[in-house]
């Protein structure tokens, strides 16, 4: 097992390794004054590994509750966070108690969100049991649920207590969900792990889950670490992101996170190679690299759809928008572009 | 025109005296990097201040927009909260943009949850329209909605930029409203201001406003200074309150929240010098400044009709609850009762 420390606003640990689920109660009791724990799942997840942290939990004494959602991008909204929060307050959890995120991404934004506002913040736990919040999501303190008008618009900063990364949760990953996560985990490689991204070329992640979950989460937490609140180095990790979301929102969350992420990637990319901000062949290394994992690595929306979400995302709000521009695999800068100019890095990386 | 500087996680000003609606403008444009304005109020409050603070912000050259809604505690729930966050999406606004605040508690509370939520936290004004916001729930960085399970379930603590606290607007409080905020006047006086609670045995309190609501809210600020979240003397402004929200529960919100805390200041003023821990001839002091303002000094509740809420507030939750006791005027205590004890408690008070 690996255990990794993050000193945010609460310093809390990260561990990583097989058969944690099953030591949940444990871990929670060393947490100290928990009664009640509210395990937060979608029902794909809570199906596979509800019972398992139930058990553990209730064997070490803890009154446990649970609340189950439908899988999938569209629970993350305001409603479903109303329907959680309604329940904490009627099995009375107090400040002293818990909310256990038992899943994905979007379980554990949900989740977290609601533990950042109930009673105006309670603690939680980290549980992912994807790729993708396993390598980022759970990491960090980002909180959020869609609007209509967008996604992750409203949420919050509230680090976890304490993560649980239990990579054998990964052996049961859908494909899609498997591609999503590399998505996010290749991102790592580009801004700063060459040799992990040159492994990843060769030998698949799935072959190397704990050792790549440690690197990422280190890199991650060293960002966060220095920029909890998302003002300066840490924007690194939105590489991908910005043309991602507006893909993303085109599809109307048709596409998958990792998806978008991964087609964020090769345009930014490709457009960075263009302007001569990056060096000649990255953008091919990284092209070739998401082929390997059939992830894709052209946007398939036309520039007039995709600028009107870049206005609106967030990270994109003000007068420029702060890219993320590859200088070579391993390097990134932050790179504040005019929103006017925006069009001209979509044409350059291939958009129509 | 008075001054008072918080200083919190961020600094801030909260400005005391008259004619400052009409300045909303020129002091938003002190705050630097405001494109847009959205100005959140109640339609009572709108229809008498609206126009100004508009016209001000205008001819300053901000983009304003409003969001309205009905008067009342009714409306601090979830549903209106996201009714406001989809408007600040729809309208586009920004990390460097603003939630101007203009009314009473319940619209601070709710425009400040939606500023510490949309895009993770923008900033906010606070203009305090009414007696109770401009002495207390303005200050200190306390945002809320109810849940139909309690009042201020859910929220964060959110620091406002700026408080514009134009005295003026007081005058045209309906005097329920008046009687509302005097109560929670009065409590500054109980917790550490004996010689201002002198006075206002015979001085009302709208004879000297501006006098009154910069020494209120120097209290508050120093406490919050201190303990900006509520885990230590800041929770001496619950004076009142634990018996109080348990009264405003059992009337469903009929009661105004000034009443309830006269109520619960009273009654648990009556158990104090019962238990000993009160100097004799606090309780009658304090019950007859109350009447001399109208408010009332009996809980109409019956002990099992309060008990159930007690152990709901979310001050209340744990095994024992934090009251807080005074001694004598000018000088309170945080005494943790068991919940099992909170009868005898009540009962001490009066309660039958």
């Amino acid at each position: 097992m690996k255990e990794i420390i993050v000193k945010a606003s609460d310093a809390y640990r990260i561990l990583i390794g097989h058969d944690l689920l099953k030591e949940t109660g444990p871990y929670v009791r060393e947490l100290g004054s928990v009664s009640s724990v509210m395990i937060v799942s979608d029902d794909r997840v809570y199906a596979l590994y509800g019972e398992t942290v139930e058990a553990s939990l209730r064997s070490a004494g803890f009154r446990v509750f649970s609340f189950v959602f439908p899988n999938g991008e569209k629970s993350k909204n305001l409603e479903v966070y109303g329907q959680l929060l309604n329940e904490l307050a009627k099995q009375a959890l107090t400040r002293n108690d818990l909310i256990a995120a038992l899943g994905g991404g979007v379980v554990g934004d949900l989740a977290g969100f609601a533990a950042a506002t109930y009673l105006r913040g309670i603690r939680f736990l980290q549980i992912p049991t994807t790729l993708l919040a396993a390598v980022d999501s759970s990491v960090g303190g980002k909180t959020a649920v869609d609007l209509s008008e967008g996604k992750n618009l409203v949420g919050a900063f509230h680090q976890p207590s304490l993560v649980l990364s239990d990579v054998d949760t990964l052996e049961t990953l859908p494909e899609e969900q498997y591609r999503s996560g590399v998505a996010e985990t290749l991102k790592y490689g580009v801004i700063g792990a060459e040799d992990l991204f040159r492994r990843w070329k060769t030998t698949p992640v799935k072959a190397m889950y704990e050792e790549t979950v440690e690197a990422a989460v280190t890199m991650k937490r060293d960002l966060v670490e220095k920029d909890e609140f998302d003002r300066g180095d840490r924007m690194l990790l939105n590489f991908g992101h910005t043309f991602g979301h507006a893909a993303e929102a085109c599809s109307q969350y048709g596409l998958l996170h990792g998806e978008a992420v991964a087609m964020g990637m090769a345009v930014i990319t490709k457009a960075a190679e263009t302007f001569g901000y990056a060096a000649s062949g990255t953008a091919e290394e990284l092209t070739e690299t998401l082929r390997f994992y059939g992830l894709p690595v052209e946007i398939p929306y036309p520039k007039e759809a995709l600028l009107p979400h870049l206005w609106l995302d967030k990270k994109g709000r003000g007068e420029t928008v702060n890219l993320i521009v590859p200088e070579r695999i391993g390097k990134c800068r932050i790179l504040p572009v005019k929103k006017e100019d925006l069009g001209s890095w979509l044409e350059a990386g291939g958009v129509l």
